[in-house]
């Protein structure tokens, strides 16, 4: 990696900043509860414009975080997105001024059940309230307010990250220009709801979970999260890329090892590394209440059954983009929300990736889908006459 | 129910058998290991013919047992194929001789880590010899021979009984005459290994485990068995079959319930019911030992990569059936095995059934598998004139 200055823009900041929200009024949680004074966190990348009509919102997936580029500074690993950020690429931090928050009751700086409570000066845990894909929607509207921009120029995310775009437009069209939700639903589905459900059992179960109090007792309920993280991880890929990668191949043996000591093959290992190697960087808790927050997700349900009233009055330009090999949220479900949109005589397009990378493929090399971000972005850019403003 | 000796024949035992083998001659296992005088549970429906030839052997998958119909004496449920065996029935017991045998390595009486070891007089637990699907067929050939039976007039099993059933068409076909292998593979995929390491995982993270030697501790890792249950049985059902009986449908009450504590969506508590109940019948380390068995099961590589290898010689009618939406053992797999089987002229027919019910549809009422069935095996017997013979 070069110099992020240089690739991202004078004002780049590696740590990513703080915003403290909810000070003058607070944040009305769907639950019905408050939150004052309330942390997000977030980084940017590339120049915020004059009039401030170049600014895209990503949103990230599930456990993902703020850092889009360059390096994290918790995990030493390179930003999530780090293939479609920068100058000259996608997200082109010479034209465009990007921002991505860590999501409310995630782990990486932003309030949640392992932030501090401000009543008691001690980890929220479990009292943290129980909130939605709209209260994360919410705070994220919040700190673009703070940042002075009135309309997104664009929003971008997949999967948890997809809900969050799709919940945008649903509820601040006027706010939002144009808009890529992709890898996502407008729901969760039940087989989804099951294997979140099991991830939570897993952690729940796990005796140093300590019914959320674990930090107190100076435990981590490790194995129960590298479980749920397992599990999870398998709905993130195909099975066509797990032959692909794994197939049968045994983990450095020649022969099955008849015991139970060692891994015989190598996606065992596999999944116990994406285990353990998350329980390193994540929160048990915020994985309950990120997962609770997915599975409560139904923008269907919320507009009385007919999903083409959640986006009535919509003013966004959308390009929606599914793999079609991705089971966690198949392609059914995009077109499901295509056929609402046309239901409302919205601007969308939908492009359906034909790859075997499943569900994570919106993080991969997938020429198709940089394709497509790329023209849908520039030829947005081009009539909202962004690029000159922002040389 | 009605009086199960009207129902099953004659010589009907409730209770089921227990067949003492290796006595005389070990069981030689895969691993080099030997297993003497081991005892393999099983239970017989209908009587056998004076020329031994109206044996049935059903295989049952990977947590099921020997009680196929009536009442099982454990958990006092119906059989798990009672709406297909008794009088009068696919399989016929006024005809057949219906033999089924609890796997080695389960925990129904047969010889596995909860039964005794002979030479200690304590449970085995993990000293319990790592066993595969080749070896629990090897002691089915056993108790068979036991019986007096030299040929099978038909083997019948689904998931891993459908494993049971290909080893045995793989091994001595010149012992089966007729084979019904379905919603079955040849080997497990990465996939369905990853789901069972997942749940291997959950077991022997938990603490109540003790390294296999709960049962010396007066314990039962009872959370890491049923999360493993719940994450398994999310793969036995299809996408649709979920939406089609649960959706997104609460659980008693109206609203969303902002906590941990209680279960929001049906789905959930379902799930829960499924690994709570499960625990109640199940052994842990049987778990392990039956997954991992799954695991390396692999007829194409030990056939040296060429399927059809597996199948030389082979002299049984096998009728290979699959599901639609069986995504843990999708129809393409079957397909594999009807080419291998092709490719050696072997003499097979195949039949995908239209089901949104997933893997599980060979345990349920599927109208167009019972017809398959009934054909396939009525077809056969007129061949052999064994309903004359029986009757």
């Amino acid at each position: 990696m070069g110099n992020h200055n240089t690739i991202f823009g004078e004002n780049y900041n590696p740590l990513g900043h703080i915003a403290i929200l909810g000070d003058k009024k607070p944040l009305r949680l769907e639950s019905g509860k408050k939150l004052s004074s309330f942390p997000i966190a977030y980084q940017t990348y590339g120049q915020l414009n004059p009039d401030k009509s170049n600014a895209i919102l990503v949103c990230h997936a599930l456990t993902g975080d703020q850092f889009v580029g360059g390096e994290n500074p918790h995990t030493k690993r390179e930003g999530w997105w780090n293939n479609i950020i920068g100058k000259g690429n996608i997200l082109d931090t010479d034209k465009y001024f990007v921002i991505c928050s860590n999501v409310l009751g995630s782990c990486m700086g932003s309030a949640g059940p392992a932030s501090e409570n401000p009543e008691t000066g001690k980890k929220w845990q479990l009292d943290f309230p129980v909130i939605t894909v709209g209260d994360m929607v919410k705070a994220q509207k919040m700190l673009v307010e703070s940042l002075g921009i009135e309309k997104l120029f664009c929003i971008i995310g997949g999967s948890a990250g997809g809900m969050q775009a799709l919940e945008w437009v649903s509820k601040y069209s006027d706010m939002v220009y144009s808009a890529i939700p992709m890898a996502t639903s407008y729901r969760m589905s039940p087989q989804n709801i099951g294997f979140d459900e099991v991830g939570r059992q897993a952690i729940m179960n796990d005796p140093n979970w300590h019914n959320g109090k674990y930090s107190e007792k100076g435990a981590v309920p490790q194995s129960g999260l590298a479980v749920a993280r397992m599990a999870a991880h398998i709905t993130y890929l195909s099975e066509k890329a797990l032959f692909r990668k794994f197939g049968r191949k045994l983990q450095n043996k020649q022969k099955i090892g008849f015991d139970f000591t060692n891994v015989d093959f190598q996606i065992e290992s596999y999944l116990r590394h994406q285990g353990a190697s998350f329980v390193d960087r994540f929160d048990a808790n915020s994985y309950l209440y990120l997962t609770k927050a997915l599975d409560y997700f139904d923008l269907e349900a919320e507009a009385g059954g007919r999903l083409a009233d959640a986006f009535s009055n919509c003013l966004t330009k959308i390009c929606l983009v599914s793999f079609s090999s991705d089971w966690m949220f198949p392609t059914e479900d995009t077109k499901t929300i295509v056929k609402a949109l046309n239901a409302v005589a919205a601007n969308v397009s939908f492009v359906e990736i034909e790859t075997d990378k499943g569900h994570d493929a919106f993080l991969l090399d997938e020429p198709v889908l940089h394709k497509t971000m790329k023209g849908f972005i520039e030829g947005n850019a081009k009539e909202l006459g962004i690029w000159a403003k922002a040389q």
